[in-house]
């Protein structure tokens, strides 16, 4: 009991200090880092070394063949090791017209600040960073081993993250890890613990060197027709994903892991089908199959498709080339490089050998253990802090490099922080309310209290 | 014997004017006539009216819901009436940094004129005008009646001919009609007794008011699938159409049509493959086979695919709209409105009711018989001038608006005229050699003296 005592204090600390916290956001966020156009890179990475050390961490910049990365260490009371992720870049602010304040002014605006990396991702470093601030300054030491990774290419798929990693196990060995964010959150906390996989292919066919004029329609092959018929054939109109041995590697769920999908709360589609103008649910299923559609099902999507002529009007060509993107997100434990394998076999076996399927990009599914220590040890912050269980995806949505920790470093994670629907991340106007940034310090000091405990 | 006497007359004086020809054809090349721009029309339409009226014809400047229509009619020595039809619009001249000589200075470059319209369609109707005046001078008279139409929106599709020819017939009949060019060939004369129709539709599918963030390819629908699946129905791999009630309305070739199918010469594949980098013949047919299959055979062509993404590398999302244009060629007797109605139930039956079918354009197929006069007066000037029969393309393989004289005004036509396959015409450095000019003069003029012979 003495120490939660002692943890309220910390977090008393934090409340006392939320104006100096909301003033170091305004400081990370008056700096721009935008990865897409390098802008204020170097400066950023500067910066966020800066911070690290200012709050007590022996920090080192880390060249790359992109953007430097930022780590730091910082021993505690108990000897085991708890792994922070962050990055400091951020998305592009255009269209600049459509924000209210500007992007990197960070003006405080009804109780949040208004700026690129509000929320996404420096609010989550700030609020980290004050958590460390209120043990430092409370107890004279955080409660375990904290490291700090904070890359600047999350948000163009950190090419050099992998390699990184790879090349730097010692140095960012621990027994659990925080991830950047969950940018969904309610009431209550919720964490992802891993990361659906992406394997982008691009399929080109070229059946010309020209566009022929459309009165050949008759004796020349078309590339978009050629394209439609390969496509057709790799998911039917029943959405079942035809391409051989694309399912083979997918893992069952575990119990428990079944357990937290049965437990998440289902999509509200009937609201969605109202703001979105859908046609209804899609194969008609209902709210709890399509959340857990959603889950644990990888897609094979097209996410675009261009051939011949696409302006407005009538223009009269036998298209010559076609090129269509497909995304294939993925689950634990399809392969990228396997899944592109099996397109070509897909491609080949049917006569489309002439169709070209390239790897644009590519993550690994991954996902923690539910009973991994990280995981209780949030699931024992939330009940302090919130007096309720946290809502856990036990696999994640998005396509985050997550699955670099687990796969190559093998720590399990949770990603959580101080992101909300309302956030608007990647939008203009992205914002975070003053009291979620205090708040989201909090959760981190909890989370580090518990974990160190366990 | 006499009268083939006078016209080598008339031949001879065709040559001797010949630098007063090129000089008429450099000045119709030298006001410009866009009429997708609207550049240059109402100043073209005067001249042309005016060109018709020197050369002797009483004309009259029609206003339409477009552009300006030019008539003219010239009494002749028989009682029978020949309509001739060309068009005084242009194709832009774009990109102008292509032309060796700017497009509308109309220079004589190496014997031949280089001019935007010198082939298409200012050449033909010089050609034309030079023959009627030959044969005035010569003779005092023409071989028959004459009439002229001269147009000036054939180059966006025509689209105020169809209502000026349905509320103007008794000006415009005739027993029998040259068309405005044939833009192929070799060392003899082609004519094209037709015209393909076009049935062009856009599908278009939307399945939300946005694109979604890819992460979510599993639980939406997506329109770039749909549309997909949707044309797969239509034509399958082996180009097989499979809307129902596509072909019903074809009408079997005669046997003259037959005959003069199997004289066509076969289009050399291996040739074109090597040229635009084909992967081989379209399903593996012969050459004479594809080239019946281009003269008889529809279509039913994807002329341009828009869906998602587009761009370079990797963008994703699962697209919420995606758009096909699809562009039929029709043959005799199949209807636009028709196979419009047939993809419309086509597409309700397979559960596409949510693809909306649009026809941007369509114009309907149509031919000539191939033993009428007309036909038989180009037969007789083919050998008269050049001691050959000449080849007959009896359906055409453009999609030309002949079917609105064919149909609304019951009048055979063959299309004939300057065009070479070298003419560049609606490219860079279109082009008409003096030679050509000349020779295209004595053409005309070979055909009306064996029209009003018949």
């Amino acid at each position: 009991m003495s120490q939660k005592a002692e943890l309220n204090d910390v977090l008393a600390y934090i409340d006392r200090k939320a104006e100096k916290t909301v003033a170091g956001l305004q400081e990370l966020c008056r700096q721009p880092s935008v990865s897409t156009t390098h802008t204020g890179i170097e400066e950023m990475a500067a910066l966020v070394k800066r911070r690290l050390e200012e709050t007590g961490f022996q920090a080192t910049l880390h060249r790359t063949p992109g953007h430097p990365i930022v780590t730091g260490f910082l021993p505690g009371k108990a000897k085991k090791t708890l792994l922070f992720y962050n990055h400091y870049d951020v998305q592009p602010a255009e269209p600049l017209s459509e924000w209210a304040s500007p992007p990197f002014e960070a003006r405080v605006v009804d109780g949040a600040v208004i700026a690129r990396g509000s929320t996404d991702n420096k609010g989550n470093i700030v609020s980290r960073l004050a958590a460390f601030e209120a043990f430092l300054a409370v107890r004279g030491e955080l409660p375990c081993d904290v490291k700090y990774i904070i890359e600047g290419e999350e948000e163009v798929g950190s090419p050099s993250l992998e390699s990184f990693v790879l090349a730097n196990k010692p140095l960012l060995a621990a027994e659990g890890c925080v991830w950047e964010d969950n940018t969904t959150r309610e009431d209550i906390p919720i964490l992802a613990l891993g990361n659906k996989g992406l394997c982008y292919l691009e399929l080109a066919c070229r059946t010309a060197n020209v566009d022929f004029h459309s009165s050949n329609g008759q004796i020349y092959e078309n590339a978009a027709w050629r394209l439609v018929w390969a496509l057709s054939t790799m998911k039917d109109e029943k959405e079942n994903i035809k391409v051989e041995g694309f399912f083979d590697d997918i893992r069952p769920l575990s119990p428990k892991e079944e357990g937290l999908v049965d437990k998440m709360k289902p999509y509200n589609f009937a609201g969605r089908a109202r703001k979105f103008e859908l046609r209804g649910n899609l194969l008609g299923l209902s709210d709890r199959e399509l959340t857990r559609r959603h889950l644990t099902a990888p897609s094979f999507n097209i996410a675009g498709f261009d051939a011949g002529y696409t302006g407005e009007g009538v223009k009269t060509i036998v298209s010559g080339r076609a090129r269509a993107k497909v995304d294939c997100r993925l689950v634990v434990d399809q392969d990228p490089e396997k899944i592109l394998a099996c397109v070509r076999r897909h491609l080949d076996r049917r006569g489309f050998t002439d169709i070209e399927a390239r790897l644009l990009f590519r993550s690994l599914p991954a996902k923690s253990d539910p009973d991994a220590g990280i995981v209780r040890a949030c699931e024992a912050a939330s009940r302090r802090l919130y007096g309720v269980d946290p809502i856990i995806n036990p696999f994640g949505n998005g396509s985050t490099p997550t699955w670099i920790v687990l796969r190559h470093l093998g720590i399990p994670l949770a990603s959580t922080g101080v992101g909300r629907i309302t956030s608007r991340t990647h939008s203009a106007n992205e914002n975070l309310k003053v009291a979620d940034l205090i708040d989201g310090a909090k959760w981190m000091a909890a989370i580090a209290e518990e974990f160190a405990s366990l």
